[in-house]
């Protein structure tokens, strides 16, 4: 099936001014996005905050079977949050750890996720375990298996990034989730650089828990996200704050619960951003997301086929599967040179360094990495202006010119 | 000096749809915030979300400096966070609390910070102690003083709403800030009431923390707030919640914070609410916040002068110092009626219930109000609609008439 790229930009005005390769910061929006943003925030200045939510109140409702759908859960067990760090964050700082209690995690792990790993390591004495690597250089389920039935101190939770942001690789999620179901371990599933760019299936993966943006992929606003819990899993989690959203105050003393995942919401919303991750998501849905798939998947693939092409520059994506997001390096021309020079010729990449990929990077004896993340609207044209702007690799003073 | 309401209704085009007389909910914003915001989610659809905060960094940071001239704070001591819940919880859960330690609140507090007491109470073992009101209603700073001095256990923290959802009082929170520094306990002031209806300087009230929104009377978008801390008070406090962001992976096990307030944001923002926020703040300055206070405080007790000469109806406030908001009932006319028949009229109001004010409503026998909270761009020709559209008391069957 031929994906019709020319009603994806059509939708997208953004592709006239930029060849924007940074999807994976933040994707362009279609205009049924901005435009549903921009009318309620016209509608709460003709007629106020409160009232136009009211007027609006279906179209609010209806976000949470739109969230279901795309990731195959209830709309009860989603929560609408601020973005995909915060619904992370009210997932596992939920959870409760004892000294000695392990948490085992990803080579390729998010950043802010390892230091919340730290963090309440710190203070509860739990420990953090990183999952070795397989020969794909994605998360080895033997090693996380064999860490599973051995080791001192109960397993109290796997948390795993699914698509890092450092690299085009797509963690094996399903196989991680059968090995965490098969332990009886809660799985907290990353997803914030995988939902939308394929399909993620909540009962498919077997994730007790997955946070997502809506900026990414979802191509929805910035400053959204969401939360999905499992409804077996809400009485094991404590919300980390509530308010009189998540809780209602029953008596002097006392209070109690939502009975549904909202309970790790709060009060107060972005409700013109809550429309617009609806809209992205019925958008996203429009196209399939196994359509979505393959036209990234061929994109990327073309660019890293072109990029392999040129004298020193190097791919660095690993994974048995891989994803939207192309890294690579030219040698001898450090990534934010890269960057700036590709941005003066309006093409949007970014960088990502090996301080943000700690478990990661430094061990694979790279520092910084140049990444283009590309979405079903971008063109092979567009790989080509990229491929063309590309400066040559440089000899490094002192040593000799490195080969691929 | 005469305020120019109509320049303020100029630039306010939902006054020419509604009298808005909710703005304790959400107040209507200016034109210049709510194009700044839409101007900035145009740009992100038009050259990316990451390019778009690149291409506007000197507006986004300047949101610092501007909150903190509005409170009187250094610019290193805000964060500017997603509403004024979440900019209080990133201060409350920061405090840790042993078994035994005490928290003293006001009668008046706002419901999710009760919620939230409770939940840290019942998670460490400490206490929670409603401070008396005093004659006008209003905190007891006797009584605060005194429970500073007696009782068991050590008292960790003053947290108070400086001016609650359900009341026109104005908490004394100098007198507050007075006595905590006497004592030497960390003050934390819900203003979410008050920054942007009166002067609130951190200063002079000698608050250590203080959480604001966006949208009430500051004027801005939903989906915004703000934290303020103390410099001095940076490191006593421990972030319930910490990033990439809020932090730095200084290596494998390691990390370091942020040296200012920032280390209780997150990475991802919603940038064009943050931009509107700062446009807000500015254009609150602009109008002064003593012209601003006086033309609030001349419009709600004009509204409460009429409501008092209207037979069946009461005004409900207390507090030596009022403000903009004005809550009252009329005799056998449930609170909602009400508001649905102002609404059908497009006067806008809203409803208070005693279950979100349990120290306090029911107490004073009361169940439910009306509430009708002012802003400066509102009239005397609004007031005037609002209580000529009030419904006649009725007399509520087996009882006898009330009288005022």
């Amino acid at each position: 099936m031929v994906f019709d790229v020319e009603r994806a930009r059509r939708d997208t005005p953004g592709t006239a001014r930029v060849a924007h390769l940074n999807n994976a910061g933040s994707a362009l929006p279609p205009t049924q996005v901005t435009e549903a943003v921009i009318a309620h925030l016209r509608l709460e200045a003709e007629i106020g905050g409160y009232e136009a939510a009211d007027a609006v109140r279906d179209r609010i409702d209806a976000v949470y079977p739109s969230i279901a759908r795309l990731i195959g859960c209830q709309p009860h067990e989603v929560a609408v949050v601020e973005n995909a760090t915060r619904a992370w964050d009210m997932a596992f700082y939920a959870m409760s750890f004892d000294p000695g209690d392990r948490i085992l995690t990803a080579r390729a792990e998010y950043a802010s996720n390892v230091i919340a790993y730290l963090q309440v390591a710190q203070r509860t004495g739990a420990t953090v375990e990183v999952v070795d690597d397989d020969e794909y250089g994605q998360l080895s389920v033997t090693d996380l298996r064999s860490r599973l039935e051995h080791g001192t101190g109960e397993v109290k939770l796997i948390a795993m990034t699914h698509v890092p942001t450092q690299g085009g690789l797509v963690n094996p999620a399903e196989e991680v989730g059968a090995a965490a179901r098969r332990a009886g371990v809660p799985f907290l599933l990353d997803a914030c650089q995988s939902v939308g760019q394929f399909p993620v299936d909540v009962e498919r993966i077997g994730c007790d828990m997955l946070s997502a943006t809506g900026r990414k992929f979802l191509r929805g606003p910035r400053g959204t996200g969401f939360l999905y819990v499992r409804e077996s899993m809400l009485d094991r989690l404590e919300p980390p704050f509530l308010d009189l959203h998540a809780a209602t105050w029953t008596g002097p003393g006392s209070y109690t619960m939502r009975a549904d995942a909202r309970r790790f919401e709060n009060w107060e919303t972005n409700y013109a951003g809550k429309i617009g991750l609806g809209v992205a998501t019925e958008y996203a849905m429009s196209w399939g997301l196994d359509a979505i798939e393959a036209r990234v998947t061929e994109l990327a693939e073309n660019l890293r086929g072109q990029l392999r092409d040129l004298d020193g520059v190097t791919v660095h994506d690993q994974g048995r599967r891989r994803c939207g997001i192309v890294t690579f390096t030219v040698d001898g021309v450090p990534a934010s040179e890269i960057q700036q020079l590709l941005a003066a010729r309006n093409i949007n990449t970014s960088v990502c360094a090996a301080s943000s990929a700690r478990f990661d990077l430094p061990g694979r004896g790279l520092t910084e990495l140049i990444r283009a993340s590309v979405h079903y609207y971008n063109t092979e044209a567009e790989i080509a202006r990229l491929i063309g702007a590309l400066p040559a690799p440089r000899m490094s003073q002192g040593a000799s010119p490195s080969t691929r």
